[in-house]
C-alpha cells in the first residue's frame, strides 16, 4: 500500500448514520473525514426531554471529537456545507471546499411543515438543540405571563399547549408536557393554575402510532387521556397566527404555543443536488445504497429514498439510519477489494414510544409490550445507547430524581434562545 | 392583624441579595414579592466554570420559585423592571406597574468596561449565563477554526485567549482556560495544537489578587505561570479590534479572543434613580442600608455604596451581599415594630480564589491558606453553597470526572447564543 495516495472518503453529518459510517470505516486503509455544522453528536429521541425540562441539553449531546478520539485514519472538520458537485468530486463549505473519492450523504431530516406559513413562522420544531431548549423557556414563559395574567381568556389562551402529529414525538412530546404540569408545576404556582392548562394532541390521521398496531394505538390513546391530553384525531391544522389554532372544521383554538412534530423531509443540501428524488425531498438510491449515475456516492438515513421488499420507502427512523451506514461502509471497502457492493436488507427490530413517567408501547422483534414493562424497556434501551458513561450517569440521576420527587430539574428560561417560536428562523 | 391590608415589600433581584432578603421576610406579615427578568437564581461564583466547559449552565442555576416554595408570604414575578418611581412609590415593568411599601434594590452588577468601545463590541463579559455559554462556545470553535488554518500566523491568532483583569474571576478563568487546553484538548486534536495555544493574564496593576495577601498573590502568580499562563502585571488595554488587543505600551497581541474581568459596576436601574451615588454608578446608602431621602427604600449588595469603617467602600463580593440583606429585612421588621433601624456591620468571613484543579488560595477568619488545602476548602465551600442536592450530586460527579479523567464533559459549540463576543450586546 505504501506510496499510494490513500483514498479519501467524506462523510457529511455526524448523526447516528454518520457516525456509524465512520465507525466502520476506522483501521481501514481509508483517509476518513466526517463533516457536520456541530462539534457534536445529538441523541435525538431523548430531544423531548430536552424541551419538556427533564434533562439539561448538555446531556444527549457528545463531543464529535471525543467520540472518534481512537480513530487514527477518522478526521472531524466543523464546517456548513453549501453544496456539493457531483461531477468534480468536491464539496463547497463555509471553511473551504475539499475533494473526495467516495461520499457518504448522511445529512438527516428536518422538520417538514408542509408549507404552512404560520407554522413556519410561529411554531416550534423538535430537531435540535436549540429548538428544544426554546420550546423549554416558552413553555415555563407561558406559566410565569398566566401567573400575571387577570383576564381569565387570555390566561386560558396561554396555557394551552398544541401538539400536533400522533407518531412517537407527538406522543412523547405532549405526555411529557402534560406531566411537567400536572406533577412538576402545581408546586411552583400559588394559584394553581395547572388545572387550568390544557394539551392538545392533534393528528390528521384516524389514529396514533400508525407504526405500531391497533391494539397499542388504543393503549397510548387511554393513557393519555388518563394524563389529562386532548386527543383529536381526524384533525388537520390549516393555519396559525401565532395567538390562534386554524383547523380544517371547528372552531380555531386560541393558544401561544404550538409544537409541530407532523413530519420531517430529508434536509435542503439533498434537494440541491442533481439526482432523481423520492418522497419528502430525499434522494434515490439503489439498493446498494448509491446514487445510479455515482456509483462513489452513497446517501442514507433520513436523506435516503428507498423502497423495502413490500414497496414502501424504508421509515426515516434511526435504526435505518444505522444499518445503512453499516451497509455503505462495508461497500466503499468492498469496491475498493474489487467485490461487487450488495444491497441493503433492513432488519427490523421494532419500535416503541413513551407515553410518560412510568407507561410505553413497544414491538421488539415482534413482541409487544405496554405500560410498565414497555416503558423499563425503552429506559434501558435509550440509556445504553447514551454516549459516555458520564451523561448514562447523569440522566439516570435526573430521572430516577424526577420519578421520586415529580420534579424537574432544568426549567430555566434561558435567553439568547429564540422563545416565540419559528421553524424557519432555526 | 385582621382587616388591616398587608404592607407590601418589592424585591428587585433574585440573585444571593435579593433571594437571602425574601428567606429572612418570610413567615413575616409583609407581603413579600421578588422581581427578577430571569426565573432562575445564578450561582455566579462558577461562572467561569460553565465557560471553561466545566459544568453545564442548568448545574448552576436554580428556578427561584422553587428556592421560594414554602414560603406563603414570598411570590415571584417575572418581568423587567424598566424604572422606578421613588415619590409616587412605583414601579414600571415591562408586565405592567406595581407599588410598594417598602423597596429593596438587589440589582446587582453589570461588567463595567471603562468604556472601552471595542471590548463593549468584541469582548466576553462573565456575569450571565448567555455569556459563559457563548464563551464556552467561542473557545471550542477557535480550536476547530484553527485545526483548519493553514496559515501559522493565523494559528496563533486563533490560540491566542487573553483575559483581562488579575482579581479571583480573572485568575479563576485564565487557570481553567489553561487546563481545558493542556489537560482535555490534546485527547481531540490530532495536529497537537494545544502546546501552540497560549493564555495571558493582564492586569493593570502591580499584583494580582490585591484582595489577598501578597504571599498569596506571589503563590498565585506561580502556580499560574506553572500552568502556562503568561502574566503581564502593569499592562493596560487600551482598545481591541475583534482581532488585536491595543496595549498602552508594547506590540498589540493579534488574538480573537478577550475576556473582560477587569471590573464592575452597579446595574443600570440605580444610574437612573434620582439618588446620590458612589463609585462605580452604585446608590450611596445610609449605614441602616436605606437612601436618604426615601427612608422605605433599601439598596444592598453590588448595587449600594456604602463605607466601612475603614472609609472604604465595602466590596462588591457575595458575602456583603447577604450579610447586607439579613440587615435590610430586619430593618424592615424594626421599622415595622416601632424600633430604630440599625447601622450595618460586616463580619469578613475571608477571601478565596482556586487556581485549577488542585490549587487554590484562601484567607478564612485570618487563617491563610494555599495549594491543595485551599482548593479542598474552596471545594467544600462552594459545593455546599449551591442550591438544591441534586445539583450539588450531578456538579460532584463532573468534577470528580474531570479531576480523574482530565476530560470536559460540556464542551459544545452551541447555535442560538452569540459566539462572536459583544457585552454591549448581552
Amino acid at each position: 500500500m505504501s506510496g499510494i495516495k490513500k483514498k479519501k472518503v467524506v462523510i457529511i453529518g455526524s448523526g447516528f448514520g454518520g457516525l456509524r459510517a465512520a465507525k466502520k470505516l476506522a483501521g481501514s486503509s481509508l483517509d476518513v473525514t466526517v463533516i457536520d455544522r456541530n462539534n457534536y453528536h445529538l441523541f435525538q429521541p431523548l430531544l423531548y426531554q430536552v424541551a419538556t425540562a427533564g434533562i439539561a441539553p448538555e446531556e444527549i449531546a457528545y463531543p464529535v471529537r471525543a467520540i472518534l478520539r481512537n480513530q487514527a485514519n477518522v478526521r472531524f472538520k466543523l464546517a456548513d456545507v453549501k453544496n456539493v458537485n457531483l461531477d468534480q468530486k468536491r464539496i463547497q463549505t463555509d471553511q473551504g471546499d475539499l475533494g473526495y473519492d467516495y461520499l457518504i450523504l448522511a445529512t438527516g431530516g428536518v422538520t417538514n411543515t408542509f408549507g404552512i406559513e404560520g407554522i413556519n413562522r410561529y411554531g416550534f420544531g423538535l430537531k435540535d438543540i436549540h429548538e428544544a431548549v426554546a420550546i423549554r423557556s416558552h413553555l415555563v414563559k407561558m406559566f410565569e405571563l398566566a401567573e400575571q395574567e387577570e383576564d381569565e381568556q387570555k390566561r386560558r389562551a396561554l396555557l394551552t399547549f398544541v401538539v400536533v402529529g400522533g407518531g412517537p414525538t407527538g406522543v412523547e412530546c405532549s405526555g411529557a408536557i402534560s406531566e411537567l404540569i400536572r406533577m412538576a408545576f402545581p408546586k411552583d404556582y400559588q394559584f394553581n393554575q395547572p388545572h387550568k392548562a390544557q394539551v392538545i394532541l392533534m393528528e390528521a390521521g384516524s389514529r396514533l402510532l400508525p407504526a405500531l398496531p391497533e391494539n397499542l394505538a388504543d393503549f397510548t390513546r387511554q393513557a393519555l387521556e388518563h394524563k389529562n391530553v386532548t386527543i383529536r384525531l381526524n384533525s388537520a391544522v390549516m393555519d396559525y397566527t401565532g395567538s390562534s389554532v386554524v383547523l380544517d372544521q371547528g372552531d380555531p383554538i386560541p393558544c401561544h404555543t404550538v409544537i409541530w412534530a407532523a413530519g420531517i423531509q430529508a434536509a435542503g443540501i439533498i434537494e440541491r443536488l442533481p439526482v432523481p428524488k423520492g418522497s419528502l425531498k430525499r434522494a434515490k438510491v439503489q439498493p446498494t445504497l448509491q446514487v445510479k449515475e455515482h456509483p462513489e456516492v452513497f446517501v442514507i438515513g433520513d436523506a435516503a429514498y428507498l423502497e423495502g421488499p413490500d414497496g414502501k420507502p424504508y421509515p426515516m427512523v434511526a435504526p435505518v439510519a444505522m444499518q445503512q451506514a453499516i451497509c455503505a461502509a462495508g461497500n466503499i471497502r468492498k469496491i475498493e477489494s474489487g467485490i461487487e457492493p450488495e444491497a441493503f436488507v433492513y432488519h427490523d427490530m421494532g419500535t416503541m414510544a413513551t407515553i410518560g413517567r412510568n407507561q410505553a408501547v413497544a414491538v421488539i422483534n415482534g413482541f409487544k409490550f405496554k405500560g410498565f414493562p414497555a416503558w423499563v424497556v425503552w429506559l434501558a434501551v435509550h440509556i445504553m445507547q447514551l454516549i459516555g458513561f458520564r451523561n448514562r450517569l447523569v440522566v439516570m440521576i435526573n430521572w430516577a430524581w424526577d420519578y421520586i420527587f415529580y420534579d424537574r430539574a432544568v426549567r430555566l428560561i434561558q435567553k439568547g434562545c429564540n422563545i416565540e417560536g419559528g421553524i424557519e428562523r432555526h
